[in-house]
């Protein structure tokens, strides 16, 4: 039973610890002078200067993700990418991460392979590094990530404070995420061009926001900053909460490409409401206050995925869109995303389609 | 169906925001000046002075607890234990901890609540703080805690460090947790008294090493130190491995109370078999500098759980058991720990109870 690599084998052949060696020597990378990585009790580092950010994410097979739609690469790409996600909203550097792993031992020790190997890929070019995790027995495959990162004291940058007449921001185009899971519910296209391929890298392969995060706590202009995980209304009521705040959002700002309607109209969805009701995205949402907002917006176009003003904080609570159009929506008539356990979270958005392709918040 | 008090009903009635405020109401304790906690993308603290250290642990129903076994309470303690333990291993304080749970919506929200308090209660004496986490939905509870600790540059004890000729010493009385269990297994005692109680306290809550483990680090006599959660023997060598060494341990130096041996007695286990092969007693096991024998031993006197010493390092592989008459044991007649995945790692120890009540390495 035990015959040949053990690598092509299953878990079980492997065990715990030949699994771990296994992921140390190929993904651990080098460890510095003074630090301890993968194999030990705990991982040991040099403390950085300023502040710690600290950010942990469950991803469950069957609620996050399905190997139906993902390739293993591709689970652990967009695991990382979440993670990312969550330090970039803080505007913090990315420093290491922990991956907690349980899977059922008949799992092909390929298909680990490929999760941590998408995570390896998704962290290069941040430079983020793996140093120590867990792993266990389980019936599904279910993988925790913990980051850690950095950030100078004066450059944090809170989901909670903005303020009344603060501009909102978005990095990127939003939407692109929930048109990808859309084309991959139907079945995944073999040799995807042009808005096919676009939707379904942004899907699969999004790349996290994290230098525009840094970049813009740097420009110390941002009161509030999240990612948009689960929608940008969602995620911009959260930003909101708290405050009795409101916003007022103009469709004729969204920045919605014409490969991006292509797209809507292609799968049958509202490009608005992808925009504003697709998760997944990865996108930042940011406050940035009035009186900075032309330097802002300057600064903003060094921004690899760019970022553009989409409306206005307000002291009513609520949001509020208007349309192209000059009509206005708002409450139950605005496209919603997606929550965990409350079933009047469930998506209507754009398609009707259940994301079960997402990464939670 | 949302009239009462949510937090007498079940998860989905209070969704995932309203859960995440019960816990930071409840758990989430005051946030110092200039930090963020529970409730944005990420948790944010100063720096520690000196090294970070950090450690991860998935736990899953079915395979690491049981509720016909554990109270929530003894879970959420049992499962910040272990990680604490990680923490003492590496000599290491504890500053923070995150959550990321995974539960179906049905779940009732006592039963989350009382693994938040279990851990609160665990976290309490050493001063860790729960500082965010994350909540999704899944169908069998998950629960990933990820902790951080501060050490000083000098004062780092990694898992391999021991030489031939170190001596090997032992906290407290390990074997306790595996007798616990085989008691638990049969039926939960309703009201333990004596070596029931004993027995059962220190499987369901287990009181991790972290002052001993600080303690151990500071007298500067520690090579290599990890914790005892796959039993005595396996962790053991896991803490030679690398170097081609071996150990002699010697039964006369065992500690082995009476009220221990009542219990073995009255379980119908073998109390030496318990103290090498039982799992997840958090007892710490370490290696000390021969010429540091005399003052480790003084220092260990002061340490709240004791710490004997029971053998040495040697430089062959193996580890061999000299029994009280005179007899050695080796090899495949040793018995034997738990391990993950791999089919040969079943416990056959003292008792041939399955640990279904275990938290993974």
């Amino acid at each position: 039973m035990k015959r040949g690599n053990p690598l092509s084998g299953r878990l079980r052949d492997l065990g715990e610890q030949g699994f771990i060696d296994h992921v140390k020597r190929r993904f651990g990378g080098p460890v510095r002078q003074g630090e301890i990585g993968i194999g030990d009790d705990g991982a040991v580092l040099p403390s950085p200067r300023g502040k710690v950010v600290l950010s942990t994410d469950l991803l469950v097979e069957g609620t996050h993700f399905d190997f139906r739609y993902f390739l293993p690469d591709e689970l652990g790409w967009r695991a990382l990418m979440a993670n990312l996600s969550d330090l970039a909203a803080m505007g913090a550097v990315p420093v290491c991460y922990l991956v907690a792993l349980a899977a059922p031992p008949d799992t092909p020790v390929k298909l680990l392979t490929g999760i941590f190997r998408g995570m390896a890929r998704a962290g290069r070019p941040s430079g983020i590094r793996l140093v120590g995790g867990d792993t266990c027995r389980g019936e599904r495959i279910v993988l925790s990530l913990t980051v850690m990162g950095k950030v100078s004291p004066g450059k944090v940058v809170p989901r909670r404070g903005a303020r009344p007449g603060d501009l909102i921001f978005v990095t990127g185009e939003p939407g692109w995420s929930r048109l990808g899971l859309m084309l991959l519910s139907r079945r995944r296209p073999r040799n995807p061009a042009g808005w096919r391929l676009e939707a379904m890298r942004r899907h699969l392969t999004p790349v996290a926001r994290w230098k525009e995060g840094i970049a813009a706590a740097r420009t110390g202009s941002v009161s509030a900053m999240i990612d948009v995980s689960d929608g940008l209304l969602t995620d911009l009521s959260r930003l909101l909460e708290g405050g009795g705040m409101g916003a007022v959002l103009d469709e004729k700002s969204f920045r919605l490409s014409a490969r991006f309607r292509k797209a809507a109209a292609e799968l049958g969805a509202d490009p608005v409401a992808a925009f504003l009701a697709g998760g997944e995205d990865y996108e930042l949402l940011m406050s940035v206050r009035p009186h900075r907002y032309e330097a802002f917006r300057r600064a903003a176009r060094s921004f690899p995925a760019g970022a553009s003003p989409i409306g206005v904080v307000t002291n009513a609570p609520g949001i509020r869109v208007r349309r192209a159009d000059g009509s206005w929506v708002a409450g139950e008539r605005l496209p919603r995303g997606f929550s965990h356990f409350n079933p009047s979270g469930t998506p209507v958005a754009a398609d009707g389609v259940r994301p079960t392709g997402r990464t939670g918040k």
